[in-house]
């Protein structure tokens, strides 16, 4: 039987201090600069844990439950949270903290699924994971719910 | 009645050429850069309807199809094509062209949920819209079932 | 004979929302900014007239005609107006919208000669344009008269 | 008497993936990109901290102990270790992963002085802090150490 | 009589070093990438002249003479060769070294009128210059002729 | 014996106008910014001297002394100061210039070191130098003695 990896393995946590250029004119984080650190933290993430070249197959609709402003720090924090046979689905949770209050606010949660291709861009297997605490049980155990999800609304759309 | 503007008001349409830095080891263009591009054409697309400053409330799932590479064009085509009170549904389509082949392969097709701000933050009133051409009047008429479909994913998720 | 591509072809749209990282003090966009995207979009132009790799040789005095603001959106159109054996004129022409009021200034028109070339940067032949519609014509027209000014205007300089 | 804030209140994670932008002819990243890195993360830790703006007041001298590459995973780990008046010392760890082999290595060690200040750039008065585990309590008690030799550094220098 | 600054004063010379982000897939900087560090040094040149903001009103055509490839070091050196009420043209002169045999090449040359504004962009005016050097004289006495040119351009133009 | 370069050949200059992107809140221009730039300078200065390809092994202390806002010119003066076998020692000053009242400040000078190295990273003799003018030589002499504390410094460290 294959090995499988803890997913604390693939663990990866990221910092920004919120500057101007992210902004718009109200001083408020760009959408678009979120999600593309959601799929870089995502993409390290499944590296991690596929230890090889990864591309983003999807990712789930993305909710902005609040705004992040110029000098906010913006956390996120990103674990594998379900495998397939060469797709990795990535759990990524984003906080934004203003400093002077301390003040911590969800931005949003997002799953991104990522999958490991070879010289050719042809997707190759990967290992399984292991969830060792809580938190990860229950995003390890709610993982074939959301890929089968996924499954189906793919085929809907095309 | 409020007057409604017609949706090719808010068309928009992007070309960019795919440079190194926006890539990956195998030259394949990183999905965070291709949300980027989306939400960037979703919030002009927007603003052109709206007249005034937006922000991005939700993205719905995106799926990238095919890759892009190093030299490919990639083409973005945006247009509002629903509306809320102050919200404003706006496709956006990405296609990647090969200028080598000719070929053209769709990349993905997203929804972008904007919403019109004051200078506070706060959502304001936004003209409706009226579809012209059959692609427009498709669009248009399932806008409703995606609205709905969108308040269900929000109201079980958190 | 050679077979001639439609001017269409060629035919390039880029849409950009002003941020202030592209301005200066008064958040007028920098004259460098507009330079830069001119000569991105008449690569991107000329490259789907020549199906190939192609370098910058010239570009025609640019006279900026009014300033664009942050906020303000930043419309480039670009086709390729004439060829020669291996050299392809584009124009390029700039407009900036203010959203709020909708007023619509011309911000710059330009001429780039672009040269398509092969792996050792020596210049390639590429197929030569018609005209379709009036607008086309024109440009298509004038072009040997601008490209006889320019030869004149390289012999004088060097 | 002032309350301290415990080292871990300040304590701050980055982790990026190289990517060719970064890096030189040979796929080295440059030193000048770690650099501005520490900055960063010090930037962000020191507020955390201080719970307000901050500027770089100076950095250490820094060795690089290894090269990283493109495709590998740099990873940058911030705590204030020291406390003036207005002043921080931070304490920057940055290693980089190969994520096929696995293999980590020390890329640099590094101390940067922030300095909190207000609106008009003077500097203003900031909380002590108290170590809780042994590294912490070690990196806590060398600090005036450090600082002596700083001073020291300074006055003989200009 | 209002005072007149030497030519030296606005001296401004710029050094860079190509990297891949600067070029296409032959490793050729952009000729966009070019033009907007014409810019960008036309600028500070004429800022040391002015002593305040300025904008770019035109720049003259621009032939590139020779290319220059990652690794090269361009070097750009400018200076106000002319000066009207409030228009200042800049004289830019761009050459590319081959680190390793040490050749130099002649990138370009290029005069960019920038014009000295006030806060509301209404043109102000500025000092006149005198050349001291041989060669600034005789950028300074054929300051008219090109000026003359320029204006009778626009006119043609427009 | 083999021949030395003069110190000259190496004298590097650049020139930058401190735009938003690069200040925090206040205005004043990050420190990591400039820690680019040296770094930047210096890589490029020992490039003419090796003519060859170059890495950065180390930054001696940097103290940042004064600080520079938007619309600042930061100049940047550097040159290779000492050589070993395959280092170079590369003195870097940079100063900040207030446009409008002329005043020049010193932000802070350093020393940076890179070793010349070939294909496959391994470090590859280079020429010596030789002073001409008096502040070449004053910096030539007093290499050997930063030479031996640097050496010291990194002994005491690990
Ligand atoms: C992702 C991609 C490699 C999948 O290719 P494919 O031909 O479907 O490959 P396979 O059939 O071998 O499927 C590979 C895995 O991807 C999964 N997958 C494919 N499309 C998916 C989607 N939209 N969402 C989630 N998973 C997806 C499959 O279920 C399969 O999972 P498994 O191996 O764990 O069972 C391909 O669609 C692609 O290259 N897309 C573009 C990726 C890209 O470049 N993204 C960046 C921006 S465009
Ligand atoms: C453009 C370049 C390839 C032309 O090289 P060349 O040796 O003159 O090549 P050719 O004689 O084969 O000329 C090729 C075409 O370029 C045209 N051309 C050359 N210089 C030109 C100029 N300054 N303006 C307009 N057209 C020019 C020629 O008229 C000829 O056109 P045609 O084939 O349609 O008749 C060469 O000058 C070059 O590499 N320049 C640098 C390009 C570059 O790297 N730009 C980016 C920034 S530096
Ligand atoms: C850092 C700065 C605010 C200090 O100003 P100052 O007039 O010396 O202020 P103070 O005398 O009140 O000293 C403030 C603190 O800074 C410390 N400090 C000053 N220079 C320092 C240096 N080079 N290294 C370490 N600490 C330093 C002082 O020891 C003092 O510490 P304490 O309050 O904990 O006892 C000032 O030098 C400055 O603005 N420098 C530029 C900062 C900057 O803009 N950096 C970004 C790039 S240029
Ligand atoms: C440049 C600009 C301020 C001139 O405005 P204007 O109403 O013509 O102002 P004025 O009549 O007072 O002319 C000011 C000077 O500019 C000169 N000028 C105007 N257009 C020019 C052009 N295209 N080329 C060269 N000089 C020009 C005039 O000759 C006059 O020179 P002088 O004062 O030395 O005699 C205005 O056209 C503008 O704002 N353009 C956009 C600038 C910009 O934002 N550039 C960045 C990218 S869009």
């Amino acid at each position: 039987m294959m090995k499988t990896n803890p997913m604390s393995q693939s663990r990866t946590i990221q910092t920004h201090l919120i500057l101007p250029p992210d902004t718009n004119h109200h001083q408020t984080i760009f959408g678009g600069k979120v999600l593309a650190y959601i799929d870089e933290i995502a993409a390290i993430s499944s590296m991690k844990h596929a230890q090889g070249e990864v591309v983003t197959a999807s990712i789930d609709s993305v909710d902005f439950l609040s705004s992040a402003k110029v000098g906010d720090v913006l956390e996120l924090d990103a674990v594998v949270s379900s495998t397939g046979r060469s797709s990795m689905e990535v759990y990524v949770r984003v906080t934004s903290t203003n400093l002077i209050t301390g003040e911590v606010k969800l931005t949003t949660e997002s799953y991104v699924t990522m999958v490991a291709i070879d010289k050719n861009g042809k997707s190759v297997p990967i290992p399984g994971i292991h969830p060792e605490t809580d938190e990860e049980k229950r995003l390890f155990e709610t993982g074939p719910a959301r890929r089968a999800h996924r499954k189906q609304r793919l085929e809907m759309k095309y």
